[in-house]
């Protein structure tokens, strides 16, 4: 009950949230970034505690990496505060401006999308990228982060809100819930949350979708992969496909399967097995790599499985659309990558790929809103409708119609009285 | 399985669908044009059979209104098409160009959604304006209309169809689910299917978006308001709610609730209770209406309800805010319109009502995609993701990133060796 009181007080707040102009929301940005950098040492003091509680708890050292909140963290999120004051604003923008007829305009205008409730992993410089997107794009925010960071969190949630509130934001612009029983109330409030962003495993976002009205935006998994062409260029080959699965395995970004035309199999997979063992990575091959390299033979199921881990799944393919349709098949619609010199081939698979990212001769890991310049990011969006690929600043707008006239009235067109004489302004 | 089996080769044809030309779409257009004009007396044929079976079934008047498919409603259609054909192509559009680095390029570019199913009601013509959006838009689409219109439904299908395959379009664009069991076997193809837009009841809408797990578009509800302030020309405001009550009852965009400030009422009350006498409009009104004008007293959830019928409910309220705050407590989200002459109250009603569409002295009825010049729509929409409102070709379209290097990884990024330089190309 208490969660939906308050997203209902939340839901109220987030009309004036809606209002705001520009230089206000701003303002609050710098403020929060004056705000966290005054109060540095408090956030580290509260991320002690939750490092030590973690460490006694084992926490796996990936995860205990993704919780610490040091100096270097804090310096890249006021940045990442800094490049959003920059940015245009997302809101108020006329997207459509058209006489229906004498004296009747219509006109598409950007606004935020309401309330938006993020669900995120242990990781606190998370929340204060979602508090400023939401913040920069006029939307309230309730957040529920991970248990393990719960003090941090507190800290930087008490931090953010003061700052805010000092500067003229309304009290429901940002909230916290923390408690696990908190998730399944918010589920519930389908009438005053407007979209959830859950970020997490596969089973945790399907899990969200299953149990709510809320429209949900994210990933559900992240199948990446590298063709290499006949006409790929085997070192930049080589180098492509190790940063796309060596850089960081954790991530929905990563490659997961690679597909290599047979006509340059015989080049590019001696060279692949030696960068691959260098970096410790198993390969799980169809029949024909093993006969080629000797690795370990791939079960069909091991294509398509988002591994997040060093291990590599190989097929060698008779042709470029064999490729595509594998990609189409077994992929997750987020990031693939073609390695070819080839253009006709580097345009066909960027129209017939059917992913939120389509790359040519780049690494996939480059799929990431900082890196496509959006300043940050909520998530990576695998769906198709609304927003695609990492999700900025656009992700978290919508907009309304506003329609003009001075008495008119539809059956006067019905009627053949009047009839419509469309001019965009 | 039959209906799973079609779904997956449909997609498959998708992905050629999306590759497609805007000429070679726009030239299927106008044969499916064409063939609808030579094929007229087996349309009107078929037709003639669908009324006959519904006037023995007692169909309701409106309803046989709807189903009735004649020249005037053929000659609707078929100016539809001409005018789509001469809209600007909604694919392959460049919606963002920046050069992240030297020689790393990233362009955001409209395709298609892919494959798209429309559960629409027993009106003839929806089929070809589907079509055609979906057509005109590059996505294969999935038909499933009501069942009194099967024999229509099938000519117009069957025309349609060799139509669009004779001018060089995928057998997979167009497919007519005919039975009812097809519904939910269609709601269980989310690997092939990557939307529905089910057109009916709100129940209907409802039961589509708690059985599976597509995406779903569409509006639940629509109650929308008329908000009569006191500084309403009141002709206007009479005129206005007349044509948003009555001028198709039936409708979404139909008022079902009008608000009038208590400083208007005296004057306004007894000229609309006057109008909608002389239109069989029942008004339930709020006590204080019902002291003005004695009608019927109105229960507190008699807000908020959508009558579909010649019922209004009327309340009286304080001022502006009290009205907006009905407006988003009680409303769908829908159309609402604001009746004033007050500059101020206008800006602060369009920019606080949290709906689709936010109108100022005109009737709700406007709300529709012809009306607002995009040549047809596939439905309206009240969700917030997306598309708002009347979607036409612009909701039918999503993006993809398209990222262009020549051999970039991210680890020279991650190690400082090379750093982004954003600049919008």
């Amino acid at each position: 009950m208490e969660v939906t009181k308050i997203t209902r007080e939340v839901k109220n707040d987030s009309y004036e949230m809606a209002s705001l102009p520009a230089e206000t929301r701003n303002s609050a940005l710098a403020a929060i970034s004056a705000a966290l950098c005054d109060r540095a040492d408090d956030i580290f003091a509260a991320n002690a505690k939750d490092l030590a509680a973690a460490e006694k708890n084992a926490l796996a050292g990936p995860l205990l990496k993704r919780l610490k909140f040091d100096r270097q963290k804090l310096d890249d999120v006021i940045s990442g505060i800094v490049s959003l004051i920059g940015l245009p604003d997302p809101l108020f923008k006329t997207l459509l401006a058209r006489q229906l007829d004498d004296g009747l305009r219509l006109y598409r205008v950007t606004c935020p999308i309401g309330v938006i409730g993020v669900i995120f992993e242990s990781r606190p410089d998370a929340l204060v990228q979602i508090a400023s997107l939401c913040l920069k794009s006029g939307n309230c925010c309730i957040l529920k982060g991970g248990s393990e960071a719960s003090n941090t969190n507190r800290a930087l949630y008490d931090i953010i809100s003061a700052a805010a509130s000092g500067a003229g934001i309304p009290r429901g612009f940002l909230t916290l819930i923390e408690t696990r029983e908190g998730i399944s109330e918010l589920l519930g409030c389908h009438e005053s949350i407007d979209l959830i962003i859950p970020r997490g495993s596969n089973e945790f976002v399907q899990y969200i979708m299953a149990n709510s009205k809320i429209p949900v935006m994210g990933h559900a998994d992240g199948v990446c992969h590298v063709y290499v062409d006949a006409s790929a260029d085997i070192d930049k080959a080589v180098s492509i496909a190790v940063d796309s699965k060596t850089q960081y395995v954790a991530a929905c970004n990563t490659v997961e399967t690679l597909l290599v035309h047979k006509d340059a199999a015989g080049r590019f997979l001696p060279a692949l097995k030696k960068a691959m063992d260098q970096k410790c990575v198993t390969i799980l091959g169809c029949e024909k790599t093993v006969g080629l390299i000797g690795c370990t033979e791939a079960s069909e199921s091991d294509f398509g499985r988002e591994y997040l881990d060093y291990i590599l799944a190989v097929k060698i393919v008779d042709d470029l659309d064999e490729a595509i349709a594998h990609i189409n098949k077994y992929g997750s619609h987020h990031t693939d990558s073609i390695v070819a010199e080839n253009e006709e081939a580097v345009e066909k698979f960027m129209l017939l790929v059917d992913s939120a990212g389509v790359y040519h001769n780049c690494s996939t890991r480059f799929a990431d809103g900082f890196r496509y310049g959006f300043g940050a990011e909520v998530g990576i969006s695998t769906g198709k409708l609304h927003a695609r690929g990492p999700v900025g600043l656009e992700g978290l707008v919508t907009y309304k119609y506003k329609l003009f006239g001075s008495g008119h009235i539809v059956a006067d067109y019905a009627e053949g009285k009047k009839s419509f004489h469309f001019i965009d302004l």
